[in-house]
């Protein structure tokens, strides 16, 4: 006997979150025990409601409880402008930048046939009704860096030329504050052929 | 604008969580809502269930969901042997020794005014009217070696004695497989007076 039977399946329950081993859950659910009942109840409240009611914005496929989420809707925001993300999070990093003022679009992955990631399942179809509208004069592709996230973008700007669409790809180089002596060479590559003038 | 509002109020309340910062609480509900909803139901529904359904054992206050504990029923248990520990988790550390065959009793913290934990707060009263039931032989004493429970572990070793139980003490020393050089001074005097024939 370790723990009670309610005590041990809710230590194995927490193990389901990212970067949450054995001992971690185990603080964990004897912390909440101890002293954050209230906390407790609250995140239980609260997770039960996200997973209920969270979806995907119809249009962006950012999550959203709405039909069309915060940006889609607002007048603020250029709808010339489209910037073509590979997860949610990557929204909530370029917002912080407080520079891009379009819209976005959220492919929750990228391209990978072998983890049986298709065009259907990073909203292409969704993508090209898109398209279609006719208001996005410039496509933005913000996806990582990476080989797929590069199979990803090559993707979407074959495709976005089909509707006539300038396609951009946010710029590879080395980051502000960075050593060139740690950089790896293709970062570096990268920085020299994209050059500026100064 | 960020994320929608059910989610910012899950990131939020995902932050009771120990060791969980605003960056980890993002990951961990971006992860749930992405590929973990079912087991981000599982949870909520664990979550609420052990904090309505999880009480103390009313004899060694352990975390139990019955009235008294699987350790405290037990009939494998030697009742004239009770080991008094700070926490529930301590409990589970000793007993991962297999070693120990008598009873518990969980302190749920140690003596410290300033915080409000007078032998009242630590269960005084119910281990008086244990001890007086007159089953206990030895107690062992398994407190932190800080020195809330060095006063702590005081504290009921002068409580035993007025029932004539003898009282022992962990013994502190140096760890297994540790090296000389980096041991605190304290720990190699405890250890030297401690010194055990060979």
């Amino acid at each position: 006997m370790r723990f009670s039977p309610l005590l041990e399946q809710l230590i194995e329950t927490l193990r389901c979150l990212p970067g949450v081993g054995p001992k971690t859950a185990q603080r964990m659910a004897l912390q909440l025990l101890t002293r954050g009942r209230d906390n407790g109840k609250r995140l239980a409240q609260s997770l039960a409601e996200a997973i209920e009611h969270i979806g995907h914005c119809q249009q962006c496929r950012i999550f959203s409880e709405t039909e069309f989420c915060e940006i889609c809707t607002s007048m603020h925001r250029d709808p010339a402008l489209l910037c073509i993300v590979e997860n949610p999070i990557d929204v909530s990093a370029i917002e912080q930048t407080n520079i891009f003022k379009g819209k976005y679009f959220v492919l929750l992955g990228h391209l990978s046939p072998l983890d049986g990631m298709g065009p259907e399942e990073i909203g292409i179809s969704k993508l090209k009704s898109y398209f279609h509208q006719g208001n996005i004069q410039e496509v933005i592709i913000a996806t990582n860096p990476t080989v797929e996230g590069e199979a990803t973008a090559h993707y979407i700007s074959e495709l976005a030329k089909q509707y006539a669409i300038k396609v951009t790809r946010i710029a590879r180089g080395v980051a502000i504050g960075s050593e060139l002596e740690y950089i790896d060479p293709n970062t570096l590559a990268h920085a020299l052929m994209g050059r500026e003038l100064i």
